[in-house]
């Protein structure tokens, strides 16, 4: 320590002596060496400093003195000014020395009054309010860390030695009560006297952070709102997914690591197609579907599995944002997976090992693992008990609405469980996946759009038809809360098959061809004039291509037709006796004209349908805020627009010129591991780039537009630091994934809270 | 008029009436119906207005009131209110209206005494100082525009009406001095009396502008300041292209539009290879090298041929890219045309017209016509006589630098004659492309890139060979100047074959299968392998993928390969007495870490070169603005980069979400057709939206670092709007296409005379 820290020579060069001298000595651990060996470790150290020209200095004193001086030089390390600068640690001057005498829980070894242990104020696996811990006679930290003895249960120490423990007791209870929280302590008692090295709040599971948090505002301990505070929004996600009974049981079994990409664990036995997975499902087996990637015509199957896995494609990718949108565990863009579809069989490229369909493997959706076997899982809970008792602390002190993104009246009845006060985002172009007839007709008004055919009449009126359930399902679903529809956003070639698709014949995209096939006569046109049709929608940039309101404004039939569903559903709805709110919203919108080209055709077009019904419907019309230049223009297009959501997942890949998918293996990882970015932006919002954006555009919309109402729709609606952001920049509401309400409630309460703290601090 | 314009009847309805009428009576001009014919119409007439509930009132001082009240009315149309917010025309209360009595040039036919006819005060061709224009006796304007009868030069109306010519003379000179530019007049001669109808500034050709403004300078007419107003940048253009002698007399013959990606003339026998174009180019024989898209394997061709055109990619794809660099003509984009390289023959969808090789077509570079047959071309004007007075006037007036974006000591001696004052960007990927052992080394160093073999050592050294060749040519040729070195840019995968490459087997990729086996054994490993490393380059958004910086950060051996290129050039150019100025350049940062992490490597590895060399290079170390972030953040990235470079090509891209080659035939046509733009951004730069993040890093970037170096090397650099733009956010220099640069002088003078009357009329 003293010639690491305190003289900057290697650590390794130390170390490289005492593992020479345990080889040379034959043993294993340090404590095993004997006085001998120790001369001569101190020997060979001796020499590490004469090959550095340094020397130990033999005054304890002036190595008091020199290890003073390294705790204070260690303020201005590069390493602590970044960390400092990262944590926003400002105004200090600089950091403390505490010079303690040692003790020693090995003196007069075998008189049966000296000894140490670690101590938890309460249980931290269920928060049940009972010492939790463990301890070793005649012992040295050290000595529980090598794991030479074994440990016993802190109970047992009231038996051996009945007055320490009652001292150690009334004194840990008192460090709880004082620090307002369940401790973690370490203690040495030497020769009969109880000394405290340490403590700090305890680590927990969800389970025992949310009893914690109860038990101690019934016991008085703390206030509700810090009770609030004391439970971590990842707690939460604990409590609400299915989770493996132990993470960590199942280490030595992990063959894989991909992207968390929905949390939870799910169990069950490869199948390598949709087919294999719904067959498996209705014979009542519980499956895993492999995919390289997944694509809309695999919906069926992945409804049916337990849980997704891919090994291409990120956070954002078809597997991802579905399986998302079900609350199904998922783990995708496993690049160390080569999953072979024809052959049936998953190799890992790293190790070669390899898994063959109906194996058992369980994923974690929460961390990404890939695991050999079928892990035992532990059920979530519901909001009952303690926990309904705390979301409704939650929901007293936070300012922020939480709404959730739902694309069917099930994730709808998901979300209003979780809390959810409205729809922030409903994606209408996941309703066109949901079953073969739809994604038929999508393409039939695809390969059709431009043509003004009956076929394209046809396939729209199909299509409205569809939407029009489904959004009367919406409607009825959240009676009286807010649905926000965006309208079309996706480039239309992701309703093709993809030109990659393993099931073609090498990348001929002959699947492509086969579609054109099918879909000339349906269209009564020829083959080639389908296929020249559908080869023109690729793009080599396809995010930043036609898309959103683009085409809205270039195919105003598609925008008429999901107004026109829309509107309908309303008026059918409202008939029943719901109350009906619908917020129209058109994505991607960068400039002011497109806003108020796409704003005169859907109040056009309801006028139409209300007139024609006879019913009045009201409506509001908003745009999303995805594209810096939107950001920007946010005065302009408040002046159309009556509300803003702010599309992050979007608005991050613009303003930073990340493309998700792509960037996620290939540089942003490495990103991350280097300390290039913080951390993933897509995932944490970037307040400083991307949140000067939200900022610039909050303020310019409501100079316009007072009233307006502010949301965020994209993924960092769930994320806790990204809600805080939100909450401070002043949105009204924030959006997520169903099963994320309860943590952005969570977050959003916590924010307001330490926002509070810091006005009044002010 | 009256009905339509005072009542709001459609144009159409009358319209209708006078076609069928004259349909009835044979004849062509309204002018052959007799009296008869008129009485018809009346009656038709007053029938539309009858239709339409209303009258003409028979009272004509009604009549006059109420056109008088249309006129004001007219100042409130939304039409007028757009067209006045789009040309920010401000301050004004209302329009005036002129109540004038009518002239007849046919009063009294055939006394010789009435006539009309319209007058140029200088030829507007040559800007020959002598009356130009024409008349005709006892007619009104229409029948001159009719073309019934052949008007007369104006010359000879000397010999007929001697007296009301002198007053014609005497007046349109007067209006000249008065209006301080070359009139364009219509004048009427009533019964013996001259009225004038109507002066304004005449349009004129290049050479005439040129020619105009220089004489009158001379006369005493106009100051020097004036002079350099009155010659408009695209007139520049004219003069310094070669040009068709006249655009008008082949529109019969245009086939197909594109875009407009290199300027200038080219007439040459279609080929379809660029094997093709360098064999006919070696016989001596002229021809347009004609591909669906060029790629890097054809730059040879690009070079032998005199244009270049291609059916798919837009202002950027790689055809327009490259032809720009070497000034070459060139028309992209023309989706009009089938471009069938294995038939050799071109046809046109819309018409079904076909072209087969060795036919003669020529293309307009500055119009993006493309035309039938060998159209006669104008040589342009070297930089002499009043050219050269003029441009020293204009250099005079500037503040803006005007640099170049040049990759070879070609370019950049071309760009010096154009008067550039350094390299604002050098693009190092151009180098790769210019020869078939630089593109086999680069992919050499692609296939290996990380695994750190003597393979990618080898290919490594080989193109820093090549670079230092290029780079000490580029320093001896603007010996003294600054030359901005941007590091490698764009995604590695476009070094290699196209997917889609027509001569690939479909689109099997088989091109890249070739490409791969004869990379193995120089790489000493499997096809596979090398395979599966060029397919995971792949990305789905390019645009947004691993590119710029981000590939600096992940293969550091390419930032110190090329930075030891530049070194060791600029050390080798220093020792043979130049002085050498390079500014190396880190694209596309986001982030501030990427900054400083390409900044580290570029100082350690210079500061490596120069010790071992023993020879010192003073260089800079500075950034492209081209991501919303990286403007955004532009006071951070200011500690580390010496200069900004903005890059508004991409700046747009991403602030406006638009990727550029899949927009222009998609949708940014579509737009600005219909006025959802005003303009494409990617030429004239979107001022209100990406020009606000210019504005703002211009700020951030000063007040941080006061003396750093700001300039723009986008396209913009070369569009006069633009340019004004950039002088008045006040950057220290534009950098453009070397033939663009004289244009890109002439708009910063303009620039900065505007500037000055403005602040002067505050």
């Amino acid at each position: 320590m003293f010639g690491d820290v305190v003289l900057g020579i290697d650590h390794d060069a130390f170390e490289h002596e005492i593992v020479q001298l345990k080889q040379r000595a034959g043993v294993k651990f340090d404590c095993e060496l004997d006085a001998s060996h120790l001369r001569e470790l101190v020997a060979a150290y001796k020499g590490v400093y004469r090959r550095h020209n340094l020397a130990l200095p033999q005054d304890p004193w002036e190595q008091l003195r020199m290890g003073i001086d390294a705790v204070f030089r260690s303020w201005n390390i590069p390493r602590a000014v970044k960390y400092r600068e990262i944590n926003k640690i400002t105004g200090l001057k600089g950091t403390a020395v505490n010079v303690q005498a040692m003790v020693y829980g090995n003196y007069n070894s075998g008189n049966g009054a000296s000894g140490t242990g670690v101590l938890f104020t309460r249980n931290p696996a269920t928060g049940e309010n009972k010492l939790y811990g463990e301890f070793l006679m005649d012992a040295q930290g050290e000595d529980v860390v090598a794991g030479i003895r074994t440990p016993l249960p802190i109970a047992d120490m009231s038996a051996i030695m009945p007055e320490i423990y009652k001292e150690l007791h009334d004194t840990v209870k008192g460090l709880e009560t004082h620090m307002k929280d369940m401790q973690d302590t370490e203690f040495t008692v030497q020769d009969g006297r109880l000394f405290m090295l340490q403590t700090r709040n305890g680590k927990r599971t969800g389970v025992a952070a949310l009893r914690v948090a109860t038990e101690m505002e019934r016991e008085g301990l703390v206030t509700a709102d810090e009770a609030v505070l004391m439970v971590e929004p990842r707690h939460l996600d604990q409590l609400l997914h299915p989770m493996f009974v132990n993470e960590k049981a199942y280490a030595k079994d992990v063959f894989a690591k991909g992207l968390a990409a929905s949390p939870g664990a799910a169990v069950g036995k490869i199948v390598f197609t949709a087919e294999a997975a719904e067959a498996a499902a209705k014979a009542g087996e519980h499956v895993i579907l492999c995919r390289t990637e997944t694509s809309p015509e695999d919906v069926g199957g992945m409804h049916a599995a337990e849980g997704i896995l891919t090994s291409r494609g990120g956070m954002t990718s078809h597997a991802a944002v579905v399986a998302r949108g079900w609350g199904k565990p998922c783990v995708c863009g496993c690049e160390d997976l080569a999953i072979d579809e024809k052959r049936q069989i998953i190799t890992v490229s790293s190790t070669g090992k390899e898994f063959k369909a109906g194996a058992y493997i369980s994923i974690n959706g929460t961390t990404g693992e890939v695991v050999k076997g079928a892990q035992p899982v532990a059920k979530p809970s519901s909001e009952s008990g303690d926990l309904s008792k705390f979301m409704k602390w939650v929901d007293a002190r936070r300012r922020l609405k939480v709404l959730t993104n739902a694309d069917t009246p099930e994730d709808a009845r998901v979300a209003l469980s979780n809390g959810a006060q409205g729809i922030g985002l409903c994606r209408t172009e996941h309703m066109f996946f949901a079953t073969a007839q739809r994604i038929a007709a999508v393409r039939r008004m695809i390969a059709a759009v431009e043509l003004h055919s009956p076929a394209a009449d046809e396939a729209l009126a199909e299509l409205q038809k569809y939407q029009q359930t489904d959004f009367e399902g919406l409607f009825r679903a959240m009676d009286g809360k807010p649905v926000t529809i965006r309208l079309l956003d996706p480039p239309l070639h992701e309703f093709l098959p993809q030109a990659d698709d393993v099931t073609a014949c090498g990348a001929c995209g002959s699947a492509l061809g086969r579609l054109c096939d099918q879909l000339a006569p349906e269209l009564g046109v020829e083959p080639g004039v389908v296929q020249s049709k559908l080869e023109a929608l690729r793009e080599t940039n396809p995010m930043l291509g036609l898309r959103g309101c683009r085409l809205g404004v270039l195919y105003p039939e598609i925008t008429r037709m999901q107004v026109r569903a829309i509107i309908e559903a309303a008026a059918n709805v409202t008939r029943e006796g719901c109350r009906v709110h619908p917020h129209i919203m058109v994505p991607l919108v960068a400039l002011e004209d497109e806003l108020t080209h796409q704003a005169k055709l859907i109040r056009e077009t309801a006028a139409e349908v209300v007139e024609s019904l006879g019913a009045p419907v009201e409506f509001k019309v908003g745009t999303m805020i995805e594209i810096p230049r939107g950001a920007l223009r946010a005065g302009d297009l408040a002046k159309t627009a009556e509300f803003f959501s702010f599309g992050t997942n979007d608005l991050t890949q613009t303003t930073m010129g990340i493309s998700r998918d792509d960037a996620q293996a290939k540089f942003l990882g490495y990103y991350i591991k280097h300390g290039i970015l913080a951390s993933d932006p897509f995932e944490t919002l970037d307040t400083v780039g991307v949140g000067e954006l939200v900022r610039i555009a909050v303020e310019r919309g409501r100079a316009t537009r007072p009233g307006i109402e502010l949301g965020i729709c994209g993924e960092h609606g769930g994320d806790p630091a990204s809600v805080a952001f939100f909450n401070d920049v002043g949105l009204d509401y924030v959006s997520c994934s169903p099963l994320r309400v309860p943590i952005a409630r969570l977050a959003a309460a916590q924010a307001a809270l330490r926002a509070k703290a810091e006005a009044a601090s002010k």
